[in-house]
């Protein structure tokens, strides 16, 4: 039910015909409250999308009635033309809900609508397409249609990524309050948020500021350390819409752990379905001075091109992760560091250990255990191989 | 005649069993004076191979009589063991090149040895073959044999890096001076240095000081801005050894100018040959606030995979060129980004210019123009695609 798990919340997914192929490509999610709070994250990415610039401006009065989402091109480095077309978007959004009024009563306003768009860069978006296709969303809009959203968003994605999170004490209805979700991103995966667009709904009772700091916290430790391939996006949206129609008002860690259970689950999602991927690698660095050398440990070894095309050869090649953990700033003496892959200590004290052929690289998933022997801060940043599959998708088509 | 073709230094290549093929593998380089001056530069990864450390210790006198390469094996990673072995074989150079006696007359000194080693990491060298090989190699000493040496320190390149630069006014022997040398690298290429050893000879007089100013400054525009692969090697070294055998003091100038021109020859070289690729590529970024900023914006386009995919793929992907800028810090406004690939302006202002279909990317050389409008200053970055073969060379052999 992804989105539309949460009470008060409907959605959409329709054809439009901004993709090639007739799939879906024009989603729409809608709180009907009776609250309307919201929060969103957005790409660190200075090249920003124009529909980033509009909904980062929107979301300053932390308020959404909708989100309205297309695949099928970015609409990123197009222009004020591009602008505009967010803008107008959101005001054909807003002009047609209005007609069908909303749980929350009053006409909605462009100011209350949140654009997002993934596809390719560079090109403008089929207006008379898109609009049309917002016109059959809002006609399409139901309970129980957050499925179709989640496919509606995907690009390169082999599948939806969807979760629901049950909170609070269960009542004869069900769990107190849920948080549901639905993300996007194949490729462009990266930190300061992993290329993607989300969007998470809860029936919580929550204001702003609490929605956004449970958001920063929950992508601080689950989108922000995956990292695929190393390329931060233009697009990057993670949205947190609140309905409040359950009544209940969690805690702030209540409601952080639960928006983080969610963003953890979809992010595995994200990193199991990667472009061209054939394994699902977690780098645990241990033994860290702070958790600042821990990631950027952790980053090193994920982004380097070497160490992941081992992976993609089953070859436990310690070495090339020696070497990327050489250049980090992080505190470790090079003589005192340990590696383990697949749980198998083949480094230690930054030589050869237990033999290579002990380790088993033959299945999806990959552990590879790093200790810096220099405190007790860890962080695990989640990452995959690169394959041929990697390098024919990403020079075959243009994304 | 690379390293042989200053005056005063003679080289030997020779195959001592270490590559599994029976290819040459263990090089010498003897400086016969009558100076000894060297200077040299060594990778900044914080993981050192213990050649590394050997011969960072070394060149702290600013003198070298003799340099032992070896290919098949780095000798990276190989703990305190791995430290005395490349001590005994700067011993074992010394002592076997005391007996032949040099044109310096006293004995050579282990301390007068410098050590590099390429090939896989983390395990011991078979020192017994590598003794028996400096042995040969002290006994075929040659003043013509630079190209035997070339080919022994070989690993995954296709083809031995050379380059003689003549400068001062030429006389009836030739010109007044000469710098001359050999490289090799294809995988491990970042910067901070590629990842290579590269012996450079020169029969000018020069003092250590000048030698180290002038390798210094010739590493920071050409070795420092090739950025292959990304990934930061454990065993880089640059040296620099002057005989003096010229008779020639050439001005600072003089120097630095010969020193670079042979450098940016070898890395050309590097970048023609690196694993795996199809295409070598210009990275110039102009209108920089900074040169530092323009380096960055260079490294961090030439880093990112889905930049190199598409090159692969012969796409002009300029949207995933402007992501890739817009991770850096580098001083410009998004929308007055302009990019050319191969000359034709497909991005100006941040957005579409030129069709896509104007730049033609078939052949081997790619050059693109990053325009950020935000100063004078201008860097170029050589980098090469991300391609399939890139991704086999590199998953199904460990090196």
């Amino acid at each position: 039910m992804t989105v539309t798990a949460p009470n008060g919340f409907r959605a959409a997914g329709v054809a439009a015909g901004l993709k090639s192929g007739g799939a879906a490509d024009v989603a729409l999610v809608v709180n009907d409250g009776p609250a309307t709070a919201a929060a969103g994250v957005f790409t660190a990415n200075r090249v920003q999308a124009a529909p980033v610039r509009w909904s980062r401006q929107v979301l300053r009065a932390g308020k959404l009635r909708a989100v309205v989402l297309n695949s099928g091109g970015a609409n990123a480095c197009t222009g004020p033309g591009g602008f505009q077309d967010s803008h107008a978007t959101a005001e054909h959004v807003a002009a047609t809900l209005s007609g069908t009024g909303t749980g929350t009563g009053t006409d909605v306003g462009a100011g209350e609508v949140a654009v997002c768009s993934t596809g390719l860069i560079g090109e403008r978006l089929p207006m008379d397409k898109l609009l049309a296709g917002v016109t059959a969303a809002v006609a399409g809009l139901a309970d129980d249609a957050g499925p179709a959203a989640a496919e509606a968003i995907m690009t390169t994605d082999t599948r939806p990524k969807t979760t629901v999170v049950a909170s609070g004490p269960a009542g004869a209805a069900g769990p107190a309050w849920r948080v549901g979700g639905m993300a996007k991103g194949a490729g462009m995966l990266a930190p300061s948020m992993a290329t993607m667009l989300c969007v998470l709904t809860t029936d919580a009772l929550a204001d702003p500021a609490d929605l956004d700091a449970a958001l920063r916290e929950a992508c601080r430790t689950t989108f922000d350390r995956v990292d695929s391939d190393g390329c931060l996006s233009t697009n990057d949206t993670v949205l947190l819409l609140a309905s409040g129609a359950s009544g209940v008002t969690p805690s702030a860690g209540e409601l952080t752990a639960a928006v983080t259970a969610a963003c953890a689950d979809l992010a595995r999602q994200l990193i199991a379905d990667a472009e061209g991927a054939s394994k699902e690698v977690a780098i645990e660095v241990v033994g860290a001075a702070s958790e600042t050398d821990a990631v950027q440990v952790g980053r090193a070894v994920a982004r380097n091109n070497l160490v992941k095309t081992a992976l993609f050869g089953n070859d436990p090649n310690w070495g090339r992760i020696l070497a990327a953990v050489g250049t980090t700033s992080a505190v470790f003496d090079p003589d005192q560091l340990d590696v383990a892959i697949n749980d198998v200590w083949i480094c230690r004290d930054g030589a050869a250990a237990a033999p290579r052929d002990q380790v088993d690289l033959t299945g999806r998933q990959v552990h590879i255990r790093i200790d810096l022997h220099a405190g007790a801060a860890t962080a695990t940043i989640w990452t995959n191989d690169l394959s041929h599959a990697y390098v024919h998708e990403n020079s075959a088509y243009s994304t």
